[in-house]
């Protein structure tokens, strides 16, 4: 039997393949449906099915962040079921739910998230350590992107506090290093954080960096893209959501979100080859 | 109007009124549920259902990790609407799912877990810092449980860490005594942390901790009473899942489940009312 290709490598190729590095969060607020959609007997699955149509050729990868999902209830189970179901094959999908917890209940959500539901990759916060996190990477082919360094304010809080040799995060980044013994363990950076991206890029030069906070959060894009190498061969995936689902208020939205993906991409990988 | 009672102030006057500090952790696993339930046609449901008839009368409060409701998909979330509508008022209910995230997706996780389903409190991962649990903590009648130290082997990893005047758990203490504004701030200090849970009661005298760890993780429950001083108002939550559930694995489980939790009650009493 043929061994499964590892997540990042898969991460990597489907990049390459599909030449865009482009992660589109998909995290629909109830409130901000249009109107059109919001009449619909399951308005949240209408509006990502139809942005999905528009956006996907500009895409590398989905994101859904569970909150949106869960809030819901039962509902949202079904949507993201229909979700996983319509993406093609070759976009990488990621269930964004900081679901860890330890042993016992780690191995519950893997469960939930990698077979009852079956995601390609989770994000995970790494305070409880090793054991909330082994049970997420003992398959080679799923991933799990790890916090290291959040796109919010109070990252401030603990992350950037001195530890050991430097800061939380960094030890966070080194732990990472070390997890990634099957090849699919990533690292979560905000794009607000400016230089510091060069010094997790530093710490973790093989992992991939999901790198969210593009557009609403009003990240440098151009400074992500480099700091994080992403012409290399370690891999990222710049995320956006708002400025993509939101481009247009009215029952244009899906050609919007679909020229806001496409120009993303195209900006993307403008910098990274300007610089290859 | 009358200003609704705070969540801690509610916590230790269910504590007195029902004279336990007993938390049952209602976490049920399908593989391992009696024969006479497993064929049932909600067999969790019926499982829970039974045990809480048979161990209510020595709780405090009950704590509900997510992960093994969510693992059953869309029947999970019916679960935990049958079992939150059954639970007498006066038992706190906790949603365990360390479910907070930056600030729009923590926003919908609170309209999750405090609307959608009415828990009483929640517990947080504080990695991310205050706007991760600032939106948990706007209703002084909801409660928002901080994990501190876990009871798992790598809180090695990053918990026990040198941070700052101590470690990266006793700065999480310092900042959750500082987040209290509203009272309902609390802490989860694992029961396998022996006398560092005495460190975590001087850095957060008038805060209520979650003890989880008894019983199957073997934590010591006399050490775990005396060192977070469960006699004093400050309010004191100890947790046990596993060793009351499954006490008995034939169809007599409901009554073992009852006579176990009845033993823990009155242990945790009898070291508590020891030394007041």
């Amino acid at each position: 039997m043929m061994a499964k290709e590892r997540f990042n490598e898969r991460l990597r190729r489907t990049c390459r393949e599909r030449d865009s590095l482009l992660c589109l969060n998909l995290d629909p607020e109830t409130a901000r449906l249009p109107a059109g959609v919001a009449r619909s007997p399951l308005p949240v699955w209408r509006f990502v099915q139809e942005v999905l149509d528009a956006t996907l050729p500009a895409l590398a990868a989905v994101k859904l962040n569970l909150a949106f999902y869960e809030v819901l209830g039962k509902t949202g189970w079904d949507t993201i079921e229909r979700i996983l179901a319509y993406l093609p094959g070759d976009v990488i999908n990621i269930a964004d739910g900081k679901r860890n917890d330890i042993g016992n209940s780690a191995r519950m959500y893997a469960e939930a998230y990698f077979s009852a539901l079956p995601f390609d990759a989770v994000t995970l916060n790494p305070l409880l350590g090793i054991d909330s996190v082994a049970p997420f990477t003992e398959r080679p082919d799923r991933g799990a992107f790890i916090l290291a360094l959040t796109s919010n304010p109070s990252a401030d809080d603990f992350e950037k506090r001195r530890m050991g040799r430097g800061r939380l995060c960094d030890e966070i980044a080194r732990k990472c290093v070390e997890w990634n013994t099957r090849g699919n363990v990533g690292l979560v950076v905000g794009a607000t954080q400016g230089k510091d991206i060069r010094r997790m890029r530093e710490i973790a030069p093989a992992l991939p960096f999901l790198i969210p906070g593009i557009g609403a959060q009003a990240g440098d894009l151009e400074q992500a893209v480099r700091s994080s190498h992403a012409d290399r061969r370690s891999g990222t995936l710049i995320a956006a959501g708002r400025s993509v689902l939101y481009a247009d208020s009215t029952n244009d939205y899906a050609a919007a979100a679909g020229r806001e993906a496409a120009r993303l991409c195209a900006d993307i990988n403008r910098v990274r080859k300007s610089f290859r």
